[in-house]
């Protein structure tokens, strides 16, 4: 042990420390997208965690809570003088309904589906085998709300341009 | 949308990509200590996906997947020229049982618990109400697994010291 590279070894204790606060970061960014208090942050002014969950119609105390790991994770700000919280429009673009198929914060859901089968993939390590699709139960209602505004998106701009003879008998 | 901050848009889908590739990397990590495969390599030279599932007595073909997210991840080195995976001394310290109650691969177990719960915490903050420790199976036991660690590696250098008589008397 006395031959090792502490520097390398801080560095990559580091990282591990940013994957495990990525890791629950993300299943708070999750809770963000199923409680709709992006959506409600992204049409508010800076406001009071009471101001922002009198809105989302959600209780107060744990909409503050969510806020506070948020503003710890950098994902929302926080103004001490005013006590207020606010989603930059860049944030929101990502983290939001205008972000289309690309939203980041409903992407963070397939996180508990893979986490509820981890340990069934730990047994076919052991026995092989596979996990079917019936095992991961809803994921095709998030899957399908994914491709709807794939589809949205670009079927106008993309798709039917592909096949001129379509439009034209449209 | 057109007086957004662009290069900080950028900067913050990378940040969200991190955190969910970093998510995803966390449950494999879990699989690579439920599996025993860090302990298996931080005890071999270089091997291949053959040797190292030969040791481990697992399937290879689930081994080589896992070996390839870990290289991809940057936890594990490959050489292509010998087709060979290997664990240094610096990640294994922190990976392995020699990291004692600190083994950051057993504290990405707790994702999977957090994940498991998610759904119901979405609704308390509608509804209001808590999350009990019977919500969590088997999290006692991991909870001992790392108190167990942490008491052999401080009741002789830490704790006993704060109590000279009980030491006298021993």
């Amino acid at each position: 042990m006395n031959d090792l590279d502490q520097a390398k070894v801080n560095a990559f204790s580091e990282k591990m420390l940013d994957i495990l606060n990525g890791s629950m970061l993300s299943l708070t960014i999750g809770i963000g997208y199923q409680t709709g208090l992006f959506e409600v942050m992204a049409n508010l002014p800076p406001s009071t965690s009471e101001q922002i969950a009198a809105v989302a119609e959600l209780k107060e105390r744990y909409v503050r809570e969510w806020l506070a790991a948020m503003v710890v994770g950098q994902i929302i700000d926080y103004d001490p003088t005013t006590n207020t919280y606010s989603l930059s429009a860049e944030h929101a673009s990502v983290l939001t309904k205008v972000a289309g198929p690309n939203n980041m914060a409903r992407l963070t859901l397939v996180i508990p589906f893979l986490a509820s089968v981890q340990k069934t993939i730990v047994n076919h390590f052991h026995k092989g085998g596979g996990v079917s699709y019936s095992a991961y139960p809803d994921f095709m209602n998030l899957w399908a709300e994914i491709n709807a505004d794939r589809f949205d998106a670009t079927i106008t701009q993309k798709i039917l341009p592909l096949m001129p003879d379509v439009v034209e008998k449209m």
